[in-house]
């Protein structure tokens, strides 16, 4: 599995940073910190009336921090804003170029506020760098109404009856999560395409490797975690990056809250690769049933 | 079918807005007028260096405009942007509040530009109104690569084998369209809510009342065409508004000029109902049996 660190993402002219980060890192190991290391990865500070963070190491990916981690960010600046009200509904990244192993800075501002609706943005960016990522959220106060779940959860066994996929060696990311792989669990070490285009179907349990109840942050972090389906259709590692990431909640705070979990059923699957761009569409299931999050991205491919 | 023009847009604090926006109009019709009213809807026109239009009557729904029309103004606005490159690849249009009866003004940013994608922005505001709706898109040149479409067009019969759905006295902007159903043809008049959810699937051709080749403008338009999915699942009309929408694109203008249609088939489904919003899941079909665009909505409703 060490070829999972080949996943590259190219963003044309931001080469130079992206050799800059290539460079071979040592996780910082603090024992008995009691920050879980997503919540350090998605913290932002307050100096000078402006919010601070650093890329995290924790979830560096191949060329910058893994894009679930930098989206959460984003959405977590919005959720801890003073002047935020209910709950995410919605939030739609887009990643314009490598995060910079540095110092970066949130801007937050609300678009347009209703009475039980929020539109918000928020934009990271790094000095020399640039604009790296952006999101765009609507919250809103949700109340009791007709309530219908149209889809049924996808069949699997116990997450507990299912190995995590072995994690030695994996970019950093990846150590962060556990995998359970029920369909499609990643096979392509061979180094040769696959003649016939296999399924770009894949369903895991999904945990983070460090128990954490799941929130809206969790989610939306989770929603970039399948590995790129050009992976599993052609049995390759190839140069992949997501460009623009859609997650919709399906539940609110409270139900959240009631669900209680640290692992989700995840399903992810592909309509078309076509000219460098594929899409991605995703589900993630509470294990009582209950859908919680969709999702949907536009990932770069070099094949 | 005329409960169509029931179809409310509910933004809380705007309600004195959407009041005023509800009186009865006439459409404007001026024989020999060449432009498209696709074209005349979506077009914006530079004044002092700001873009400036005016809510369209032809595309009008009942408390503003069709959110399809809105959204391809937006788009419009950044496609005809001197610096941009490429073409659009996603799309997320957010509604913040209906589009009051008057002018607009567009303003569009580029956040970031690479070698060979860029990241732009475009907000919708009015006089007295603040911002209404806003669009993020990632446009990108895209190059030949390995290509594969993995999902396959849905069976259905010719357009032409179809009768389009009455359009009598519908709101204005479902008259600037032909829906030929396939499954799940409108039947909600009867005022009582079916006890067993119906299924959320609904398969349309759809094209332009005035034939029109398809673009990015009119596909991210017809993305919003499909009738809430809570109307084909209760069998009634409530109250909705589209409140997110983002649309990817998987063909390029040279992609899109050579299916030549004015033509597309339509799927949508739905997952969840729950706590005032919904998503909506669709796809965008050529006749030929290429996918032209998947999209997704959070919709709020009533019920």
């Amino acid at each position: 599995m060490t070829v999972l660190t080949s996943r590259v993402i190219e963003f044309g002219d931001d080469l130079a940073i992206s050799e800059r980060n290539r460079e071979p890192i040592m996780l910082e190991k603090t024992p008995g910190d009691s920050v879980h290391p997503f919540d350090r990865a998605t913290k932002t500070t307050t100096i000078d009336g402006r919010l601070h963070g650093t890329a995290s190491e924790d979830y560096w990916a191949f060329v910058g921090p893994f894009g679930g981690a930098t989206g959460a960010t984003l959405l977590r600046a919005m959720i801890e804003h003073p002047d935020r009200a209910g709950d995410p509904l919605t939030v739609t990244v887009n990643f314009c170029a490598p995060l910079a192993r540095a110092e970066f800075q949130v801007n937050v501002r609300l678009l347009r506020a209703n009475r039980s609706s929020q539109h918000w943005m928020a934009e990271l960016a790094q000095e020399d760098n640039g604009v790296v990522a952006f999101a765009t959220a609507v919250f809103a106060t949700r109340r009791e109404s007709w309530s219908h779940q149209q889809t049924a959860m996808p069949a699997a066994p116990l997450a507990g009856q299912i190995a995590p996929l072995p994690n030695a060696g994996i970019a950093n990311w990846t150590q962060q999560y556990q995998f359970r792989f029920v369909e499609g669990t990643p096979d392509y070490n061979g180094g040769t395409r696959r003649e016939i285009p296999a399924s770009a179907f894949s369903k895991m349990w999904l945990s983070d490797a460090t128990p954490r109840p799941v929130d809206f942050l969790s989610l939306l972090s989770m929603s970039d975690t399948f590995f790129a389906r050009i992976f599993h259709v052609l049995g390759v590692i190839v140069p992949i990056g997501t460009v623009s990431l859609t997650t919709a909640f399906h539940a609110d705070a409270t139900d959240l809250a009631a669900e209680d979990t640290t692992t989700v059923l995840g399903v992810a699957d592909a309509n078309i690769f076509h000219k460098n761009y594929s899409d991605q569409i995703g589900q993630l299931w509470a294990p009582s049933g209950r859908l919680l999050a969709t999702t949907t991205q536009v990932c770069y491919f070099k094949a």
